[in-house]
């Protein structure tokens, strides 16, 4: 099978460093170039830690892809960049596949349009943590068979906000498949104010904050006499690494325009 | 909405007894008759702990089904009567829901065609436990995008046999999904044997045996940076009937014949 | 080594039920006779469903312990029975292992002084379930090693309180081990109020309801780097069965008084 | 209340450097000088990324502790110098804490008597991950309360060994308080061999190796009707810290010397 051929912009950023790593470990996976705001007509092998003398920076994405002969872009850069850089790489019949946010209405439905007048792929995802994207998406589908759920969060006790913005994100998703129930005795008494958690249309969220925690939750259902649980455990950000393989795969084999992780898994 | 109007075979048994239960405490059902080989003739109340004296209890099926005006058949007895009864139901117009094992391939066939013929659906679900099956079906699709997955299965210290038949189940379903893959390091050495568990195409599996448990299954999933755990507990045999509710509700719905409970669930 | 001769008093109640497998089915253990407050002169045999026709029932405690050579009196009854069963059984140099609460300072300080005055243990235990004992006991025990920690307790859709009483006992262990202190971070915010859970001196404890749960408490401590849970699992009522065990053992080879299983465990 | 004045030796290498951090992070601790066979005569500042620039480095332990007022040495170099140090230290009155392993039974033996010679306290302490020191603790302690436990410890899968050597030192301790006992159902029969772990006199050890997991364990102990687990989670090194503070406070209060951390834990 033909590798995949593919350039990735962003480099030197956190997430980028890793899919750098990603796309020459991946067999399939062939890097090509990448983009960098800095550094133009240098190796990669110059400006990071790796052994790759032979692939090319650039600082222009048009220079880029006309140059090199890729098939999908991979962008981990900033929100500024994102929608230029897919608009770029679609006209030049590379198929984008970006982690930023930041996109309008009016940007996505361009994308589309593109997308599909090109007939080829293109991927926007704002969170490429697989797992996380797989326990909403298995929370949705559990909430048709189990009308009870309780949501617990966990992470670090650097953390401001509670309840989390996934934990709130997979309440709403639950949402959709339920009629609002109040649950729990429909007589329960706190005697201390909060022990039940936080309620969002009759759902309980719970937010833990301990050091020693990076970013974790469950999303526990109950029935009679059985409970089923789904639980994340992100460690660190390598963790986002097997959502973007997922990217770079299916946007080859698919001719038109997906926002969001969740609607690239069956 | 109007009621789903059902007959329960097997009244009398452990599921069924549950079963009545639930045709009678939930809102949209109502139970208008059972079937049991003894007691033609008398009425729910007097053959079981319930305060339902005007439920016929019939002993033969064909009269039953004359008699009463129905929509479902819900079957929990032995192999011996589920194809009887599932053949009998649907020459009648009523859809059955068949909770027993032990139909040939033939017996299959045949209901496909009758329910068919009559347009109307028709369930055969050997496992109502609907956490376990989603349990199944979660692993099975997160197989696509983890490559790695290790399988804990928790019994009560009277099983005999390890791993469960959920667990080989569930691996099963797993290697439909992916290429045999040797897990863990390549170089590996137990101290002590076992420690690494069963192998089942390169994934592993644990059975814990211990007092106090019932029954429990952990599918643990890994990549870089997370891992993503689906987990089942079975704590009695209540647990059945969310299974049977959700498979009464999509009987109604469907034109046609569906074996397994994981076919119902979208 | 010689077995430990028992009388049960409260052989018909659900406890006592238990007690009386417990006491014929451990090696150790030997079952003399039982108090019930009927059936006076039959056997135990006649009056459960247990092949023992030679134990006989007494209802008068007097009597019994005149005709009887005891070790032990295990006593699961009412409030109103238990310190009258104590202090005849220690009159009797009959070592008493009480289960049953509504104690008085009084009467304890009475059990005191004529266990110390007859040289025999006496144990007064209104909690026999040793798993839930234990995690209390090294919940406070960790609380010396770490600043933070977090209750999640988990229970049945029918339970009214919340937070139970096992959590708020074991917060309170808890804090005489440490200064209260605000957990979190300093300028945390609910967006949805009570996510944060109840607060108990700056711990924060939650409460989890959902049907198919029975009796669950997980205690979990975080510092840089490491969690460390303590989690009891309480299916059913057999569970209190080795604290009634581990008790009638310790009984024996201790001379004076103890208040609550926790007291007895190293 | 007076500050605990350490010295820390080894400052630059991966344990040390995260106690640096915590002596001048501890509000009851003061750091007065480093130990560091290069950079003598130099700032903690000038050779670390801290704003130290008055602490000073030694590389003559000697020298260090005649300039130096302390009160604790903590060491966390290598097997090498560790009882150089510690005997070094005693003899100055100054009271280690030691990280290293290594050491001789005559070795120990020595430190023993030197410390209560001169009548101050002296830790050698092989494991400061406090936390999987008190699961091992607990564990020994259910042991005397359940019979019948299981072991699954999860690691990353660039482990080689399984099980884990926490895993077996756990077992191990738990033997010490009970007869050897088989586990499971006497007639068990595996249908996929290993499926029930490695047996350690009787008890079951299982080992998962997964990408994503770094060092987790849990010990499930189960008898009628409950369950008890008690799980450690080490994510980082820093999980070492908090050992190592509690290491420090206690050499301070006692007056001998101290093998193992788990023997310093009431």
């Amino acid at each position: 099978m033909e590798k995949i051929k593919i350039v990735i912009a962003g480099p030197r950023g956190r997430m980028g460093s890793e899919a750098v790593k990603l796309a020459y470990e991946t067999p399939g996976f062939e890097l090509m170039a990448v983009l960098d705001r800095k550094n133009n007509g240098l190796t990669l092998g110059e400006i990071g830690h790796y052994p790759l003398t032979e692939v090319p920076v650039y600082s222009d994405i048009e220079e880029c892809l006309q140059a090199v002969n890729a098939d999908v872009l991979v962008d981990l850069t900033v929100p500024e960049s994102g929608m230029h850089h897919a608009r770029t790489a679609l006209v030049h019949n590379v198929r984008p596949v970006i982690g930023t946010t930041g996109f309008t209405p009016e940007d996505l439905e361009e994308l589309k349009e593109l997308s599909s007048e090109k007939g080829i792929g293109c991927i926007i995802a704002p969170n490429f943590a697989i797992g996380a994207v797989l326990m909403m998406k298995f929370a949705k589908m559990a909430a048709k068979y189990f009308d009870d759920v309780e949501i617990i969060e966990m992470h670090h006790d650097r953390k401001l906000d509670a309840p989390s913005g996934t934990a709130i994100k997979t309440a709403q998703l639950i949402t959709e498949e339920r009629q609002p129930k109040k649950q729990g005795h429909p007589e329960e008494k706190e005697t201390l104010p909060g022990a039940r958690g936080a309620d969002l249309e009759g759902m309980r969220i719970h937010s833990v904050r301990l050091p020693g925690l990076v970013a974790h939750q469950e999303v526990l259902f109950g029935s009679d006499g059985q409970t089923l649980k789904i639980r994340h455990d992100s460690y660190n950000r390598a963790s986002f690494m097997s959502g973007v393989k997922a990217a770079v795969e299916t946007v080859m084999k698919i001719d038109s325009f997906v926002y969001g992780l969740e609607n690239i898994m069956e």
